[in-house]
């Protein structure tokens, strides 16, 4: 049997998805929101994880890291994230944090199916149709330092605020933040942090 | 028979739940992504709508009032939401469209399912769990032109720009943004932007 840990945030749409997946005669399948996945991990032991990234108000609280990295007793969990191909900040989030497989979520349920049986196996699966969305994801044009200071900026951050963050001057801020709004192609600033959440970079 | 159309933009979860419907004897499920979701309404001609309102940017490019409005054929259809509760916008938004019930999409399954059987016999069902969203929703501060400001100035429009379409000075349009800084408690215009885009305004 295989333990799969189910991690999306809304209720209504897990418990569905994990009836659909317990009809599978290998599948165990538990499930979790994401406020909760770090401790259901612990509990459960799942073999691996399905996560969806889309509900991100609340992984970015519970990291992806917490799931795919070492745990307490020191070893992480195999991890396959439901994404889509037009956030390749997404996508470039989970391949940082070592996820293992790449499922579309305008595939059909048996694609998840194959996917999990994959992964659980140890090996690496990628949807085809995420392909333009990791190309896209590798020509990322903002540096670290940038998406930064942007992501201060998107939460509501004053120049000021966001200087004294990363101890910078303000000056500095505000070229970084032209830097942005010039590589994102945007209008302005406000339009930089639209393009850039659309994207799934902050 | 109830014929259901169910309305979501991600093919894996849409189908999960289409399936668990299906499960039940008096229902019939069809199923489409929101940019099909007027045709597919008019061919198979629902008894009702369940419509994922989370799927804001494509929904905006289909309007809910399309599928609750009265179509070509003089008639419109009954439409039963899928919401969250700290998304007041989103609520108002729907309740401004006509839709006849409002479902939690942080309940089980079966509370779908009796929604839905309430709403085809016509009668308005509303989870209990969505009534501080509608109070929220009720006591929305800001008026219906700062919300034309805020949603163009959202978009990256610059102030000259947002004057230009709408009629105004640009200090008009600065008096605006300084009333839906104050007003939605932000420390500046992005973190308003920021603010009533979380909650579903914008």
């Amino acid at each position: 049997m295989i333990r799969v840990l189910l991690v999306h945030d809304a209720c209504l749409l897990r418990l569905a998805l994990a009836e659909r997946l317990a009809r599978e005669p290998d599948l165990e399948v538990f499930h979790a929101p994401w406020s909760q996945a770090h401790g259901r991990q612990r509990t459960v032991r799942p073999d691996l994880c399905v996560v969806d990234l889309d509900d991100e108000s609340t992984y970015a609280l519970t990291p992806l890291t917490e799931l795919t990295g070492p745990s307490a007793h020191g070893r992480g969990c195999r991890v396959l994230v439901l994404a889509t191909a037009n956030r390749p900040g997404q996508l470039r989030r989970a391949a940082e944090a070592d996820a293992l497989g790449y499922v579309n979520k305008a595939s059909q349920p048996e694609r998840l199916i194959t996917g999990i049986r994959q992964v659980a196996a140890g090996q690496r699966f990628v949807d085809d149709s995420l392909g333009f969305g990791f190309l896209k994801a590798a020509q990322m044009p903002l540096t670290q330092r940038e998406l930064s200071v942007l992501s201060l900026a998107a939460r509501g951050a004053s120049v000021a605020e966001i200087a004294h963050s990363l101890h910078l001057s303000n000056g500095t801020v505000r070229n970084y933040m032209a830097a942005i709004t010039r590589k994102t192609g945007a209008r302005n600033r406000i339009d930089a942090i639209r393009i850039s959440q659309g994207e799934g970079w902050v």
